[in-house]
């Protein structure tokens, strides 16, 4: 396998804007995404307002610029053209989904993709979607198809990644409560809801009791929950005398 | 169920940049989510810059804009609360894919869902986290986390629709050759290339004609597309005459 080719190469034919070069910069760094090819910007190369969108993404300063497509492409094997309308060309049209999910196979058996997208005005011309082995768009409103340049980079950027679990920082930390922490916790509410009258029909006890312990079951408690549910039952009896009846106050 | 209930809201909670608003109001647009609430926009409302931005997003018309939170999800039932950051809270995190997945499964079932979206720079406050049913974070790079609020918005709004096919018009129009009409072409291909003395060594000629019929069976060739390579086949062996060989030429 070559180096560096487990990540598809975003490749932007002659973009026009610099906010949208520089927003597909930073939503590409968001998603791991470090290789940026730019075919001949309009407004030239470095550019201000490209790099002041990228807010120090680290895809910008490796970006590299190219006078033609057949230079930008020339190390890849498969691409994908982007394009929000249909041409008169028999290619297969997946959705960023499927693309990125072939993409992975491609790349893990070292394949080197890369990923097109047009230029604000025009698009992709035929002769990019011609080379390209497959046409990839998004399952857009027809009526109102147009994406913006960069919300088509990171949407695909987000699919490469789509998969994945969330940030380990989010994983919960605390531990869950057991079934016998939870088991004392119920009954402890429920004694205390007997004292006080609160299961009345008595035959409807049973079915009361089920329809209580689902919130707390549904919830997924942790052994802290627990401890400051049980606090709170406590004081709420506390004081109330052993045999006071709610029921008609 | 209620009318007009079979798609998530989205809403922004104080954000700060008309095009940001802008940009969701747009991309909302392309993936068929029409109600977009604003909560206290900085800058008041309407906003020009969110107009232009939105290029005529049916969404921008149709947005609705609150004073609080409380009085923009007052008729909702299920929250998420989307936020690069941990919270000192427990709550189930989901992935954007993961998370709307099961929001097909509650507007299905007629439950109005609402995902939250922060300001641009101070995200979502606590209270409306602790509000949600669940955390809703994108896979990003930790080093690199800050997503753009609209891009956020939009790379949410794709995976709703995530799983749906191409927009009908790029369903290939034409015809798929069948066995018989490709058997023919190979069978023509082969014998021509038999009379050019291509074969050679003769035992390795089915090992050839694999080789070359897997070059169009992986194409999937249309009839059109068969009758054009037969007749490019034709062109270069008129004239030739019926018994040249050009191994040695």
């Amino acid at each position: 396998m070559k180096e560096g080719s487990k990540h598809p190469v975003f490749i932007l034919h002659r973009p026009q804007m610099g906010e949208n070069i520089g927003a597909a910069a930073r939503v590409m760094g968001n998603f791991a995404l470090p290789e940026l090819r730019i075919v001949a910007p309009r407004d030239g190369w470095p550019n201000e307002t490209a790099i002041t969108m990228a807010v120090g993404s680290p895809v910008m300063d490796a970006a590299q610029v190219f006078d033609s497509l057949d230079e930008a492409v020339a190390d890849l094997s498969v691409l994908y053209a982007t394009t929000a309308r249909p041409r008169d060309m028999l290619k297969p049209v997946l959705t960023g989904r499927e693309a990125m999910a072939e993409t992975r196979g491609h790349v893990e058996a070292g394949t080197r993709v890369g990923v097109l997208f047009g230029g604000e005005r025009a698009g992709l011309p035929n002769e990019a979607v011609t080379r390209s082995n497959a046409i990839l768009t998004l399952p857009v409103e027809p009526g109102f198809a147009s994406l913006n340049l960069a919300m088509a980079v990171g949407i695909i950027a987000h699919e490469w990644r789509a998969a994945d679990p969330p940030p380990a920082e989010f994983r919960p930390l605390e531990d869950p409560a057991s079934q016998d922490e939870l088991d004392r916790m119920y009954r402890h509410f429920e004694e205390e809801l007997e004292r006080a009258g609160f299961f009345f029909p008595p035959e409807k006890t049973p079915l009361m009791i089920q329809n209580l312990r689902n919130i707390f079951a549904r919830g997924g408690l942790t052994i802290q929950e627990v401890r400051t549910f049980r606090g709170a039952v406590k004081a709420l009896t506390l004081g109330r005398g052993k045999h006071r009846v709610v029921r008609g106050d």
